[in-house]
């Protein structure tokens, strides 16, 4: 069995000028690689309506599953939502349901539904929404694009609502052995090691501590018995 | 006068599983905003040859510069290189500068200069050598893609010795008032001042803190007048 492949797309000028340091992407890689989904490619691109539109388009036709993060805000640059309506060809409109949540949101919280917060029930018909438990503004999957918001405690929230409804394949299971040589003297033998084990993933990492070079050799793979005798066999090498 | 465009393409599995958090992509942006280039995407792609040629032919095809991170080390998974000559049409070899310059580095070292480690003296033919200061293993600028190491203090060295050889635009301003108000409360006369100032990039980033909501208003612009108006008008709407 073969584990399914997704995608990220990051959506905000902030990240692109060096403003914000995204958070997102390492939080999502972490949980998709906990319930087996395979993280292929992330893009990060600005708000700009064309390049959104573009990147989605070829990110859902080519993976089981796109993630986006990023400009569903009740603001002037927030163009997610109907950028993915554009790039999957569907109409969008202030939907019923979205309106609701918010309206009984804002009664509760005694501040104004106005326009600006409408906006935020702007969701493509056809999609599902997602559930939000910080700030009830909904998220939304259409087809198979999972739209999400950038705030990372907000994205964390929608993650967690999103991840449960999707079929994983096995998990994909990490072991490493810290060496303290540099990759220059371990490259041949590991190399030699990852090609006696095609179905694993090999991967190795060097770093320099107090002017010392320093490896971390890891091993990746769906199979437990396998990872486990090329651990066996990794130990025995640089152990 | 417009401002240089530029990509990043980061390379690695260890992103993409979660088991590195990535922080080349914010140096970098800060860097390149900081000398009037404009990064426009970023692309996150594993360690698979077909996909690194695909995303470097897209983005050097579109943008002014590319700079990618990661992948020329001594090991086995270490593609970078390759794929770079092949996606650009160049040969590729042992260059006789390279060895020369490892070779010198190893024999310092007292270390051997083994077949892995000469492995990233692998240089296409016709690109020009990127210092490498701190462990002398070098980059190189290919065309429009400046190759560069993954390891966050070698990136930025890296970064260092590219990027004073490039002709940026106007320094990209930016100035920012935080206010206690939530975006739906700041969105609508936000926008207005948006379109106002059609040629500023107005962008608004919301936070929780203590359970309250608040909102990042940034201006960004190259026109040190145009943001400095824009800024006077911000605060008399909200300051």
């Amino acid at each position: 069995m073969t584990n399914p492949t997704a995608a990220m797309l990051v959506i905000g000028d902030e990240i692109l000028s060096g403003r914000t340091r995204d958070s997102n992407m390492h939080y999502l890689a972490g949980e998709l690689t906990r319930i087996g989904i395979t993280l292929c490619e992330v893009r990060v691109v600005a708000d700009v309506q064309d390049d959104i539109v573009a990147a989605l388009q070829a990110l859902s036709a080519r993976y089981a599953h796109v993630f986006t993060s990023g400009g569903i805000g009740p603001t002037h640059d927030d163009i997610t939502a109907d950028a993915v309506a554009l790039a999957m060809g569907a109409t969008i409109g202030h939907r019923a349901d979205a309106m609701a949540l918010l309206q009984a949101h804002y009664d509760r919280a005694g501040l104004p539904f106005n326009e600006a917060r409408q906006r935020m029930a702007r969701i493509p018909d056809g999609a599902a929404l997602i559930d939000n438990p910080v700030s009830t503004a909904p998220g939304f999957t259409l087809g198979n694009v999972h739209v999400m918001a950038g705030v990372p405690n907000i994205f964390q929230a929608m993650v967690a609502s999103v991840l449960p409804k999707l079929t994983g394949g096995p998990p994909l299971l990490s072991q490493s052995l810290r060496v303290d040589r540099g990759e220059g003297e371990i490259a041949t033998p590991f190399g030699a090691l990852a090609s006696q084990f095609p179905d694993l993933s090999m991967g190795s990492y060097p770093f320099l501590q107090n002017g010392a070079h320093g490896t971390n050799l890891v091993i990746r793979g769906t199979d437990p018995g396998r990872v486990a005798e090329a651990m066996v066999a990794l130990n025995r090498l640089f152990g």
